[in-house]
């Protein structure tokens, strides 16, 4: 099934886009985020090599989750990459040229040819980028396809709730979006309980590939608590969730990518979110 | 995003469910469909090794392309398995035990452990069985990116149309969704000419792993044809297509799991279609 990074493509309807602005340190030192990013996660000497692969360009809106997976994966291989913000509302003559079928966000050019679907593109950074490099696919092909189902899983079950939670429409009312968020996390909880093992990443000692996609969502699940006043990420009922984002996020190859919840409020407010914020004390 | 593997469960809704039943030799001679299945293709000396791993246990329905494409990878890479039908409207144990979060089927259980969801489940096969058997995969990860991509899509594209001309509801009305699988057939057609580089498949010279996601629909394309009285697949708008979907559906791999489309029909009409067929001169 087509990944539904539905909501997230640059340029067609401005107020009710799904897309996420980046507020990275250079964002922050107010540097063009076209500029080359030299992350600091690339000391590693056996990444030398990598490094030297400055081709790769990622097109996309740095707040969108599928972008900022992308983003991570290029920081956990160590891979030099610049990073091209499009425009909300306007889809650049390169989107369209690169992802014609979709003309969504995120695109990888690496070496000037087109990887479009996040999901897609972290696999694909994971099989280029395999020598002297962290792997993020598990080794072992079971585990593997234990994590790509539960990728599956997350990007089904997370962002329609999180999209009624910001009042951009879907099935259910908020109550219902805090019901179905809350049994996904619990089913996410028992996951990262088995597949850690005790260890610090549902890919046990080092961050594997349902960490890059889960954690990808935190921000917008943290902006939706905010916005629609709910708890959802609850310490209290999943305790290895919470203590596993908390860990992640302040991981070197997360934390630049990830922006603070206010900024997801920040931007939904004025991409597209009909309720005003309601920031309770309940909501983590 | 989650495979929509939707209305595929066995047990959820009897008269609407999206499952196919499999019509190969096995149960054209009348044999039970839990045996186990040699087939024709295992003829190759260097898979005897992998021929040796009986312990694969496919649950599904025969007609439900999630499970087909699970069956063409294991005969594609001439795999012993036993296949259990499930029950239409009745759930086993099994598959519960098996593929908790989301009921549903294909479930492969290799050595006792559950693989869910289809194109999870291609993927572990080419992994698990690389030695000296056909890749489905492609090797060059680009090429792999771009299989994978065009698999979603196809996941994406095509089952919410032929639904709808099965008479199984969805977001639009007849004209719409034969507009719409056109639509997606050109691309495809595009893709292919692209992929296949004058030769017999998306794979090249051999069966890949875009050509085992895309075949698996065909029957249903075609059984939609009849259903809904329309042409879909035609030779004159997609030559290519039609061509190669002839060529696969006649390859020893894919010829023992694909029923013939008046199966499908059959199927649609006991187990959930609401329209009769009206078998038309100008359907393939």
């Amino acid at each position: 099934m087509l990944e539904k990074e539905a909501g997230l493509a640059a340029g067609q309807d401005d107020a009710r886009e799904d897309v996420y602005h980046r507020d990275n340190k250079r964002e922050r030192a107010g540097q063009p985020s076209s500029l080359s990013n030299s992350n600091s996660t690339t000391a590693d000497p056996a990444l030398t090599r990598a490094k030297n692969c400055s081709d790769n360009n990622v097109r996309g809106v740095g707040r969108a989750p599928y972008v900022i997976r992308v983003l991570i994966a290029l920081k956990l291989k160590g891979i030099e990459y610049e990073f091209v913000e499009e425009v909300v509302g306007k889809k650049s003559e390169l989107l369209l040229k690169s992802n014609p079928v979709h003309k969504k966000i995120p695109v990888l050019l690496h070496h000037g040819k087109p990887i479009c679907e996040s999901l897609v593109i972290v696999q694909y950074i994971d099989e280029v980028w395999s020598s002297g490099a962290p792997v993020i696919l598990p080794v072992d092909p079971y585990t593997r396809a234990v994590h790509r189902f539960w990728a599956q899983f997350v990007d089904d079950k997370l962002p329609p709730g999180i999209r009624t939670l910001r009042g951009m429409g879907g099935d259910g009312d908020k109550d219902q979006a805090v019901e179905q968020l809350s049994a996904a996390l619990q089913l996410l909880e028992e996951a990262f309980v088995k597949l850690s093992q005790g260890k610090n990443y549902f890919g046990g000692d080092s961050v594997g590939y349902l960490d890059v996609a889960l954690v990808s969502h935190v921000g917008w699940v943290k902006a939706a608590e905010k916005i629609a006043g709910v708890s959802i990420l609850d310490k209290a009922k999943f305790p290895n969730l919470v203590a596993w984002a908390h860990r992640l996020c302040a991981h070197p190859a997360v934390a630049d990518a990830i922006p603070h919840a206010d900024k997801f409020v920040e931007f939904s407010l004025k991409y597209g979110s009909f309720t005003k914020p309601t920031i309770n004390s309940g909501a983590k």
